[in-house]
Protein backbone atom coordinates (compact mmCIF):
# COMPACT_ATOMS: atom_id res chain seq x y z
CA UNK A 1 0.00 0.00 0.00
CA UNK A 2 1.35 3.15 -1.56
CA UNK A 3 2.08 6.33 1.06
CA UNK A 4 0.59 9.24 0.55
CA UNK A 5 2.29 12.64 1.03
CA UNK A 6 1.02 16.21 2.25
CA UNK A 7 2.47 19.30 2.26
CA UNK A 8 2.25 22.72 4.00
CA UNK A 9 3.54 25.77 5.09
CA UNK A 10 3.42 26.75 9.21
CA UNK A 11 1.16 29.60 9.55
CA UNK A 12 1.89 32.00 11.70
CA UNK A 13 -1.18 31.73 13.53
CA UNK A 14 -0.09 27.76 14.16
CA UNK A 15 3.06 29.00 16.76
CA UNK A 16 2.27 29.95 20.09
CA UNK A 17 4.47 31.89 22.86
CA UNK A 18 7.10 29.36 23.19
CA UNK A 19 8.27 30.15 19.43
CA UNK A 20 6.96 27.05 18.27
CA UNK A 21 4.20 25.04 16.28
CA UNK A 22 1.24 24.41 19.28
CA UNK A 23 1.41 20.76 20.12
CA UNK A 24 -2.87 21.27 19.54
CA UNK A 25 -1.49 22.42 16.08
CA UNK A 26 -0.49 19.12 14.71
CA UNK A 27 -4.25 17.61 15.14
CA UNK A 28 -5.37 19.99 12.24
CA UNK A 29 -2.10 19.47 10.31
CA UNK A 30 -3.12 16.03 10.27
CA UNK A 31 -6.46 16.08 9.77
CA UNK A 32 -6.02 17.73 6.01
CA UNK A 33 -3.84 15.49 5.47
CA UNK A 34 -6.17 12.34 5.99
CA UNK A 35 -8.56 13.99 3.91
CA UNK A 36 -6.04 14.63 0.96
CA UNK A 37 -5.22 10.98 1.75
CA UNK A 38 -9.01 9.71 1.11
CA UNK A 39 -9.10 12.36 -1.93
CA UNK A 40 -6.47 10.40 -3.85
CA UNK A 41 -8.31 7.54 -3.59
CA UNK A 42 -11.69 8.54 -4.06
CA UNK A 43 -13.07 9.80 -1.55
CA UNK A 44 -14.58 13.21 -1.31
CA UNK A 45 -14.82 13.04 2.00
CA UNK A 46 -17.73 16.39 2.31
CA UNK A 47 -19.15 14.50 -0.29
CA UNK A 48 -19.69 11.34 1.85
CA UNK A 49 -20.72 13.90 4.79
CA UNK A 50 -22.91 15.29 2.85
CA UNK A 51 -24.45 12.20 0.69
CA UNK A 52 -24.52 9.25 3.38
CA UNK A 53 -24.76 11.41 6.75
CA UNK A 54 -21.81 9.65 8.12
CA UNK A 55 -19.05 11.27 9.59
CA UNK A 56 -15.73 9.48 10.67
CA UNK A 57 -14.57 11.12 14.42
CA UNK A 58 -11.86 10.58 16.24
CA UNK A 59 -11.79 7.84 19.03
CA UNK A 60 -8.07 7.96 19.59
CA UNK A 61 -5.25 10.20 19.07
CA UNK A 62 -1.64 8.99 19.82
CA UNK A 63 0.81 12.15 19.00
CA UNK A 64 4.94 11.82 20.05
CA UNK A 65 6.26 15.30 19.61
CA UNK A 66 10.17 14.79 18.33
CA UNK A 67 11.07 18.06 17.33
CA UNK A 68 9.74 21.28 16.99
CA UNK A 69 8.50 22.84 14.14
CA UNK A 70 8.72 26.75 13.90
CA UNK A 71 7.01 29.46 11.76
CA UNK A 72 7.03 28.94 7.90
CA UNK A 73 8.57 25.63 7.62
CA UNK A 74 7.69 23.67 5.00
CA UNK A 75 6.26 20.10 6.72
CA UNK A 76 5.60 17.01 4.99
CA UNK A 77 2.80 14.54 6.54
CA UNK A 78 3.26 10.73 5.01
CA UNK A 79 0.25 8.64 5.82
CA UNK A 80 -0.37 5.49 5.75
CA UNK A 81 -3.40 2.77 6.77
CA UNK A 82 -2.14 0.29 9.12
CA UNK A 83 -5.17 -1.21 10.56
CA UNK A 84 -8.58 -1.24 9.11
CA UNK A 85 -12.24 -3.21 10.20
CA UNK A 86 -15.72 -2.80 10.55
CA UNK A 87 -15.17 -0.59 13.76
CA UNK A 88 -12.32 1.24 12.88
CA UNK A 89 -9.90 2.92 10.68
CA UNK A 90 -6.02 3.66 11.50
CA UNK A 91 -4.08 6.32 10.34
CA UNK A 92 -0.52 5.97 10.70
CA UNK A 93 1.37 9.49 9.70
CA UNK A 94 5.08 10.61 10.63
CA UNK A 95 5.86 14.59 10.08
CA UNK A 96 8.95 15.16 8.41
CA UNK A 97 10.86 18.16 7.70
CA UNK A 98 13.43 17.39 5.07
CA UNK A 99 14.64 13.86 6.45
CA UNK A 100 14.09 14.95 10.21
CA UNK A 101 10.58 13.24 12.30
CA UNK A 102 9.00 16.22 13.61
CA UNK A 103 5.86 14.11 14.56
CA UNK A 104 4.72 10.65 15.04
CA UNK A 105 1.10 10.26 15.08
CA UNK A 106 -1.66 7.32 15.25
CA UNK A 107 -4.98 8.66 14.44
CA UNK A 108 -7.70 5.90 14.98
CA UNK A 109 -11.29 6.31 13.44
CA UNK A 110 -14.46 5.46 13.91
CA UNK A 111 -17.67 5.97 11.67
CA UNK A 112 -20.68 7.32 12.57
CA UNK A 113 -24.42 8.59 11.44
CA UNK A 114 -24.16 12.36 12.27
CA UNK A 115 -27.38 13.15 13.11
CA UNK A 116 -27.81 10.53 16.54
CA UNK A 117 -23.99 10.53 16.71
CA UNK A 118 -24.22 6.75 16.64
CA UNK A 119 -21.86 4.44 15.83
CA UNK A 120 -21.91 2.21 12.69
CA UNK A 121 -20.27 -0.55 11.18
CA UNK A 122 -17.02 0.89 8.12
CA UNK A 123 -18.39 1.42 4.77
CA UNK A 124 -16.88 -0.74 2.05
CA UNK A 125 -15.46 2.14 0.41
CA UNK A 126 -13.70 3.77 3.58
CA UNK A 127 -12.11 -0.21 4.14
CA UNK A 128 -10.93 -0.15 0.87
CA UNK A 129 -8.61 3.03 1.10
CA UNK A 130 -6.72 0.51 3.42
CA UNK A 131 -5.96 -1.25 0.21
CA UNK A 132 -4.61 1.61 -1.34
CA UNK B 1 -29.44 49.88 28.82
CA UNK B 2 -26.62 48.30 31.66
CA UNK B 3 -23.44 46.49 30.11
CA UNK B 4 -22.33 43.18 30.44
CA UNK B 5 -19.00 42.35 31.91
CA UNK B 6 -17.11 39.19 30.87
CA UNK B 7 -14.11 37.90 32.57
CA UNK B 8 -11.26 35.39 30.72
CA UNK B 9 -7.91 34.13 31.09
CA UNK B 10 -5.54 34.28 28.37
CA UNK B 11 -4.80 30.81 27.28
CA UNK B 12 -1.32 30.05 26.61
CA UNK B 13 -2.64 28.19 23.21
CA UNK B 14 -3.95 31.70 22.61
CA UNK B 15 -0.37 33.38 21.81
CA UNK B 16 1.81 33.64 19.32
CA UNK B 17 5.41 33.82 18.74
CA UNK B 18 5.08 38.03 18.75
CA UNK B 19 4.57 36.20 23.25
CA UNK B 20 1.06 38.52 22.61
CA UNK B 21 -2.53 36.95 22.09
CA UNK B 22 -3.05 36.36 18.35
CA UNK B 23 -5.01 39.42 17.24
CA UNK B 24 -7.60 36.75 15.51
CA UNK B 25 -8.05 34.81 19.13
CA UNK B 26 -10.07 38.44 20.07
CA UNK B 27 -13.23 37.37 18.04
CA UNK B 28 -13.22 33.97 19.70
CA UNK B 29 -13.41 36.32 23.15
CA UNK B 30 -15.78 38.21 21.91
CA UNK B 31 -18.46 35.41 20.35
CA UNK B 32 -17.86 33.88 24.22
CA UNK B 33 -18.88 37.32 25.73
CA UNK B 34 -22.08 38.09 23.41
CA UNK B 35 -22.94 34.06 24.36
CA UNK B 36 -23.05 35.09 27.92
CA UNK B 37 -24.71 38.71 27.22
CA UNK B 38 -27.33 36.83 25.90
CA UNK B 39 -27.39 34.05 28.62
CA UNK B 40 -27.73 37.08 31.60
CA UNK B 41 -30.86 38.83 29.67
CA UNK B 42 -32.84 35.24 28.85
CA UNK B 43 -31.69 33.86 25.43
CA UNK B 44 -29.52 30.46 25.99
CA UNK B 45 -28.04 31.00 22.48
CA UNK B 46 -27.55 26.83 22.11
CA UNK B 47 -31.12 26.71 23.15
CA UNK B 48 -32.10 28.89 20.30
CA UNK B 49 -30.53 27.50 17.69
CA UNK B 50 -31.94 24.13 18.29
CA UNK B 51 -35.40 25.34 18.47
CA UNK B 52 -35.75 28.04 16.36
CA UNK B 53 -33.33 26.49 13.62
CA UNK B 54 -32.13 30.43 13.38
CA UNK B 55 -28.31 31.63 13.83
CA UNK B 56 -26.94 34.49 15.05
CA UNK B 57 -24.56 35.41 12.49
CA UNK B 58 -21.07 38.04 11.69
CA UNK B 59 -21.62 40.18 8.83
CA UNK B 60 -19.45 42.92 9.92
CA UNK B 61 -16.31 43.28 12.67
CA UNK B 62 -14.37 46.06 13.22
CA UNK B 63 -11.95 45.59 15.27
CA UNK B 64 -8.96 47.91 16.66
CA UNK B 65 -5.85 46.61 18.44
CA UNK B 66 -4.93 49.39 20.90
CA UNK B 67 -2.81 47.04 23.60
CA UNK B 68 -0.82 43.45 23.21
CA UNK B 69 -2.47 40.58 25.35
CA UNK B 70 -0.31 38.37 27.17
CA UNK B 71 -0.56 35.17 27.89
CA UNK B 72 -2.02 34.24 32.11
CA UNK B 73 -3.69 37.72 31.38
CA UNK B 74 -6.85 38.54 32.78
CA UNK B 75 -9.08 40.49 30.40
CA UNK B 76 -12.27 41.64 31.02
CA UNK B 77 -15.06 42.25 28.10
CA UNK B 78 -17.57 45.26 28.39
CA UNK B 79 -20.25 44.69 26.06
CA UNK B 80 -23.78 46.86 24.82
CA UNK B 81 -26.09 46.77 22.07
CA UNK B 82 -25.93 50.00 20.56
CA UNK B 83 -27.93 49.49 17.23
CA UNK B 84 -30.82 46.93 17.18
CA UNK B 85 -33.23 46.32 13.76
CA UNK B 86 -35.09 43.75 11.72
CA UNK B 87 -32.01 43.82 9.41
CA UNK B 88 -28.95 43.89 12.48
CA UNK B 89 -27.94 43.22 15.66
CA UNK B 90 -24.30 45.09 16.67
CA UNK B 91 -22.24 44.29 19.93
CA UNK B 92 -19.90 47.04 21.22
CA UNK B 93 -16.79 45.79 23.39
CA UNK B 94 -14.43 47.06 24.80
CA UNK B 95 -11.31 44.78 26.15
CA UNK B 96 -9.89 45.98 29.32
CA UNK B 97 -7.08 45.07 31.42
CA UNK B 98 -7.29 46.40 34.50
CA UNK B 99 -8.51 50.34 33.67
CA UNK B 100 -6.81 49.91 30.33
CA UNK B 101 -8.29 49.39 26.66
CA UNK B 102 -6.88 46.36 24.98
CA UNK B 103 -8.91 46.22 21.97
CA UNK B 104 -12.81 48.12 20.62
CA UNK B 105 -14.86 46.07 18.59
CA UNK B 106 -17.87 46.75 16.76
CA UNK B 107 -19.36 42.90 16.12
CA UNK B 108 -22.58 42.82 13.57
CA UNK B 109 -24.94 40.08 13.57
CA UNK B 110 -27.80 38.94 11.03
CA UNK B 111 -30.34 36.53 11.44
CA UNK B 112 -30.16 33.21 9.17
CA UNK B 113 -31.92 30.29 8.98
CA UNK B 114 -29.62 27.77 9.87
CA UNK B 115 -30.79 25.42 7.08
CA UNK B 116 -30.84 27.36 3.83
CA UNK B 117 -28.48 30.17 5.37
CA UNK B 118 -30.92 32.26 4.55
CA UNK B 119 -30.83 36.03 5.77
CA UNK B 120 -34.50 36.56 8.05
CA UNK B 121 -35.85 39.10 10.16
CA UNK B 122 -34.29 39.53 13.78
CA UNK B 123 -36.70 37.85 16.25
CA UNK B 124 -38.50 40.22 18.92
CA UNK B 125 -36.82 38.33 21.67
CA UNK B 126 -33.29 38.96 20.05
CA UNK B 127 -34.31 42.97 19.63
CA UNK B 128 -35.23 42.55 23.35
CA UNK B 129 -31.76 42.61 24.35
CA UNK B 130 -30.99 46.24 22.80
CA UNK B 131 -33.69 47.21 25.70
CA UNK B 132 -31.46 45.73 28.50
CA UNK C 1 0.06 47.92 -8.71
CA UNK C 2 -0.09 43.98 -9.28
CA UNK C 3 -2.76 42.03 -6.91
CA UNK C 4 -1.14 39.11 -5.33
CA UNK C 5 -3.61 36.00 -5.23
CA UNK C 6 -3.37 33.49 -2.73
CA UNK C 7 -5.44 29.95 -2.51
CA UNK C 8 -6.49 28.22 -0.48
CA UNK C 9 -8.82 24.73 0.70
CA UNK C 10 -10.99 25.24 3.81
CA UNK C 11 -10.34 22.86 6.14
CA UNK C 12 -12.75 20.72 8.22
CA UNK C 13 -11.20 22.32 11.46
CA UNK C 14 -11.90 25.49 10.34
CA UNK C 15 -15.87 25.08 10.41
CA UNK C 16 -18.31 25.36 13.24
CA UNK C 17 -21.28 23.92 14.17
CA UNK C 18 -23.25 26.44 12.07
CA UNK C 19 -21.88 24.04 8.58
CA UNK C 20 -20.07 27.13 7.48
CA UNK C 21 -16.06 28.42 8.31
CA UNK C 22 -16.26 30.03 11.39
CA UNK C 23 -16.05 34.12 11.35
CA UNK C 24 -12.27 34.15 13.20
CA UNK C 25 -11.18 31.61 10.46
CA UNK C 26 -10.90 34.43 8.32
CA UNK C 27 -8.41 36.53 10.12
CA UNK C 28 -5.73 33.08 9.69
CA UNK C 29 -6.50 33.10 6.14
CA UNK C 30 -5.95 37.16 5.43
CA UNK C 31 -2.34 36.78 7.75
CA UNK C 32 -0.85 33.73 5.40
CA UNK C 33 -2.34 35.49 1.99
CA UNK C 34 -0.18 38.79 3.76
CA UNK C 35 2.99 36.44 4.65
CA UNK C 36 2.60 35.59 1.03
CA UNK C 37 2.41 38.30 -0.79
CA UNK C 38 5.18 39.47 1.44
CA UNK C 39 7.31 36.51 0.16
CA UNK C 40 6.32 37.59 -3.63
CA UNK C 41 7.71 40.81 -3.37
CA UNK C 42 10.94 40.15 -1.42
CA UNK C 43 10.50 40.09 2.14
CA UNK C 44 10.79 36.80 4.20
CA UNK C 45 8.69 37.67 6.96
CA UNK C 46 10.02 34.63 9.05
CA UNK C 47 13.79 36.02 8.77
CA UNK C 48 12.51 39.93 8.87
CA UNK C 49 11.45 39.00 12.65
CA UNK C 50 14.55 36.98 13.44
CA UNK C 51 17.17 39.29 11.93
CA UNK C 52 15.75 43.00 12.66
CA UNK C 53 13.25 41.95 15.96
CA UNK C 54 10.92 43.94 14.80
CA UNK C 55 7.23 42.35 13.53
CA UNK C 56 3.98 43.70 11.85
CA UNK C 57 1.18 43.84 14.08
CA UNK C 58 -2.19 43.90 13.43
CA UNK C 59 -3.60 47.35 14.49
CA UNK C 60 -7.03 47.30 12.93
CA UNK C 61 -9.26 44.76 11.53
CA UNK C 62 -12.35 45.39 9.20
CA UNK C 63 -14.08 42.36 7.81
CA UNK C 64 -17.28 42.23 5.80
CA UNK C 65 -18.73 38.89 5.68
CA UNK C 66 -21.11 38.25 2.36
CA UNK C 67 -21.23 35.36 2.17
CA UNK C 68 -20.85 31.79 4.21
CA UNK C 69 -17.83 29.42 2.74
CA UNK C 70 -17.70 25.59 3.73
CA UNK C 71 -15.77 22.84 4.43
CA UNK C 72 -13.12 21.65 1.25
CA UNK C 73 -14.22 24.90 -0.75
CA UNK C 74 -11.34 26.50 -2.71
CA UNK C 75 -10.85 30.33 -2.13
CA UNK C 76 -9.12 32.79 -3.36
CA UNK C 77 -7.71 35.54 -1.82
CA UNK C 78 -7.08 38.95 -3.74
CA UNK C 79 -4.56 40.92 -1.88
CA UNK C 80 -3.10 44.84 -2.41
CA UNK C 81 -2.12 47.57 -0.43
CA UNK C 82 -3.71 50.53 -0.51
CA UNK C 83 -2.34 52.51 2.11
CA UNK C 84 1.79 52.53 2.92
CA UNK C 85 3.34 55.82 5.43
CA UNK C 86 5.42 55.55 8.09
CA UNK C 87 2.97 55.04 10.86
CA UNK C 88 0.80 52.07 8.84
CA UNK C 89 0.85 49.98 6.03
CA UNK C 90 -3.45 48.57 4.96
CA UNK C 91 -3.85 45.85 3.48
CA UNK C 92 -7.09 45.24 1.37
CA UNK C 93 -8.30 41.92 0.30
CA UNK C 94 -11.21 40.50 -1.43
CA UNK C 95 -11.84 36.63 -0.60
CA UNK C 96 -13.61 34.81 -3.22
CA UNK C 97 -15.03 31.81 -4.61
CA UNK C 98 -15.12 31.08 -8.14
CA UNK C 99 -16.19 34.92 -8.90
CA UNK C 100 -18.42 35.13 -5.60
CA UNK C 101 -17.19 37.61 -2.78
CA UNK C 102 -17.16 36.02 0.33
CA UNK C 103 -15.54 38.07 2.16
CA UNK C 104 -13.75 41.56 2.04
CA UNK C 105 -10.90 42.73 5.07
CA UNK C 106 -9.18 45.72 5.37
CA UNK C 107 -6.09 45.29 7.58
CA UNK C 108 -4.09 47.62 8.98
CA UNK C 109 -0.84 47.30 10.31
CA UNK C 110 1.87 48.45 12.74
CA UNK C 111 5.91 47.58 12.82
CA UNK C 112 6.61 47.36 16.64
CA UNK C 113 10.19 46.28 17.75
CA UNK C 114 8.92 42.64 19.13
CA UNK C 115 11.08 42.85 22.34
CA UNK C 116 9.75 45.75 24.13
CA UNK C 117 6.46 46.24 21.79
CA UNK C 118 7.36 49.73 21.11
CA UNK C 119 5.93 50.70 17.44
CA UNK C 120 8.75 52.05 15.02
CA UNK C 121 8.53 53.42 11.83
CA UNK C 122 7.78 51.21 9.01
CA UNK C 123 11.29 50.05 7.24
CA UNK C 124 11.39 51.21 3.41
CA UNK C 125 11.45 47.80 2.46
CA UNK C 126 8.14 47.15 3.88
CA UNK C 127 7.05 50.54 2.60
CA UNK C 128 8.61 49.11 -0.93
CA UNK C 129 5.97 46.63 -0.93
CA UNK C 130 3.24 49.09 -1.61
CA UNK C 131 5.01 49.93 -5.27
CA UNK C 132 4.53 46.23 -5.94
CA UNK D 1 -2.29 13.27 45.79
CA UNK D 2 -5.19 15.04 45.31
CA UNK D 3 -6.59 15.33 41.99
CA UNK D 4 -7.70 18.56 40.55
CA UNK D 5 -10.96 19.89 38.84
CA UNK D 6 -11.05 22.44 36.03
CA UNK D 7 -14.19 23.89 34.67
CA UNK D 8 -15.03 25.08 31.31
CA UNK D 9 -17.91 25.80 29.47
CA UNK D 10 -17.55 24.97 25.26
CA UNK D 11 -17.77 27.76 22.94
CA UNK D 12 -19.16 27.96 19.91
CA UNK D 13 -15.77 28.76 18.28
CA UNK D 14 -14.53 25.08 19.52
CA UNK D 15 -16.98 22.94 17.18
CA UNK D 16 -16.82 21.82 13.80
CA UNK D 17 -19.62 21.01 11.32
CA UNK D 18 -19.92 17.60 12.62
CA UNK D 19 -21.89 19.51 15.35
CA UNK D 20 -19.22 18.44 18.19
CA UNK D 21 -16.34 19.79 20.01
CA UNK D 22 -13.64 19.84 17.38
CA UNK D 23 -11.31 16.56 18.32
CA UNK D 24 -8.27 19.08 18.53
CA UNK D 25 -10.08 21.76 20.79
CA UNK D 26 -9.33 19.32 24.08
CA UNK D 27 -5.71 19.62 24.04
CA UNK D 28 -6.05 23.23 24.58
CA UNK D 29 -8.63 22.38 26.91
CA UNK D 30 -6.17 20.18 28.96
CA UNK D 31 -3.51 22.53 28.99
CA UNK D 32 -5.31 25.34 30.36
CA UNK D 33 -6.02 22.43 33.44
CA UNK D 34 -2.92 21.56 33.53
CA UNK D 35 -2.13 25.38 33.84
CA UNK D 36 -4.61 25.93 36.87
CA UNK D 37 -3.17 22.69 38.46
CA UNK D 38 0.38 24.07 38.88
CA UNK D 39 -1.25 27.64 39.84
CA UNK D 40 -3.20 25.88 42.52
CA UNK D 41 0.18 23.99 43.50
CA UNK D 42 2.27 27.31 43.45
CA UNK D 43 3.57 27.59 39.95
CA UNK D 44 2.84 30.71 38.17
CA UNK D 45 3.37 29.16 34.61
CA UNK D 46 3.76 32.81 33.31
CA UNK D 47 6.08 33.37 35.52
CA UNK D 48 7.88 30.13 35.12
CA UNK D 49 8.86 30.81 31.74
CA UNK D 50 9.74 34.53 32.43
CA UNK D 51 11.95 34.26 35.22
CA UNK D 52 13.80 30.80 34.71
CA UNK D 53 13.89 30.66 30.76
CA UNK D 54 12.15 27.46 31.04
CA UNK D 55 9.51 25.71 29.03
CA UNK D 56 7.13 22.79 29.88
CA UNK D 57 6.47 21.55 26.24
CA UNK D 58 4.59 18.32 25.41
CA UNK D 59 6.57 15.78 24.14
CA UNK D 60 3.82 12.93 23.93
CA UNK D 61 0.00 13.03 24.06
CA UNK D 62 -2.79 10.22 24.51
CA UNK D 63 -6.05 11.05 23.71
CA UNK D 64 -9.63 9.09 23.66
CA UNK D 65 -12.32 10.60 22.76
CA UNK D 66 -15.26 8.31 24.60
CA UNK D 67 -18.08 10.88 23.87
CA UNK D 68 -18.98 13.31 21.94
CA UNK D 69 -19.21 17.13 23.78
CA UNK D 70 -21.57 20.14 22.63
CA UNK D 71 -21.66 24.19 22.42
CA UNK D 72 -22.42 25.08 26.04
CA UNK D 73 -21.76 22.59 27.40
CA UNK D 74 -20.10 22.55 30.85
CA UNK D 75 -17.34 20.15 31.20
CA UNK D 76 -15.17 19.13 34.22
CA UNK D 77 -11.24 18.19 33.80
CA UNK D 78 -10.44 15.89 36.71
CA UNK D 79 -6.34 16.03 36.47
CA UNK D 80 -3.33 13.96 38.47
CA UNK D 81 0.23 13.39 38.32
CA UNK D 82 1.05 9.95 37.50
CA UNK D 83 4.48 10.03 36.95
CA UNK D 84 7.35 12.54 37.79
CA UNK D 85 10.97 12.47 36.93
CA UNK D 86 13.59 14.27 36.06
CA UNK D 87 13.08 13.07 32.28
CA UNK D 88 9.20 13.83 32.09
CA UNK D 89 5.99 14.53 33.71
CA UNK D 90 2.85 13.03 32.62
CA UNK D 91 -0.70 14.39 33.67
CA UNK D 92 -3.27 12.67 33.31
CA UNK D 93 -7.02 13.79 32.88
CA UNK D 94 -10.71 12.79 32.62
CA UNK D 95 -12.42 14.94 30.89
CA UNK D 96 -16.14 14.65 32.96
CA UNK D 97 -19.71 15.79 31.46
CA UNK D 98 -21.77 15.60 34.59
CA UNK D 99 -20.89 11.28 35.71
CA UNK D 100 -20.52 10.64 31.76
CA UNK D 101 -16.48 10.07 30.41
CA UNK D 102 -15.80 12.08 27.92
CA UNK D 103 -12.83 11.77 27.13
CA UNK D 104 -9.47 9.99 28.78
CA UNK D 105 -5.75 11.54 28.10
CA UNK D 106 -2.47 11.47 28.73
CA UNK D 107 -0.12 14.32 28.32
CA UNK D 108 3.58 14.09 29.04
CA UNK D 109 5.73 16.93 29.57
CA UNK D 110 9.56 17.77 29.10
CA UNK D 111 11.31 20.29 30.54
CA UNK D 112 13.67 22.47 27.90
CA UNK D 113 15.48 26.09 28.26
CA UNK D 114 13.19 28.02 25.64
CA UNK D 115 16.09 30.10 23.91
CA UNK D 116 17.55 27.05 22.40
CA UNK D 117 14.95 24.24 22.69
CA UNK D 118 17.05 22.18 24.81
CA UNK D 119 15.87 19.48 27.35
CA UNK D 120 17.04 19.57 30.64
CA UNK D 121 16.25 17.65 33.86
CA UNK D 122 13.15 18.42 35.51
CA UNK D 123 13.30 21.54 37.90
CA UNK D 124 12.93 20.33 41.72
CA UNK D 125 9.72 22.72 41.94
CA UNK D 126 8.14 20.97 39.39
CA UNK D 127 8.55 17.71 40.26
CA UNK D 128 7.30 18.51 43.45
CA UNK D 129 4.04 19.17 41.88
CA UNK D 130 3.62 15.33 42.02
CA UNK D 131 3.25 15.61 45.72
CA UNK D 132 0.54 17.36 45.31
Amino acid sequence: VPESVYKLRVAYADTDQGGVVHHGTYLRYLEAARIEYMRARGIDYARFEREQGLGLVVVEANVRYKLAAHFDEVLEIHTSIPLANRAKLQFASRILRGDSVVTLAEITLACVRIREGKLVSMPAEVLALARG
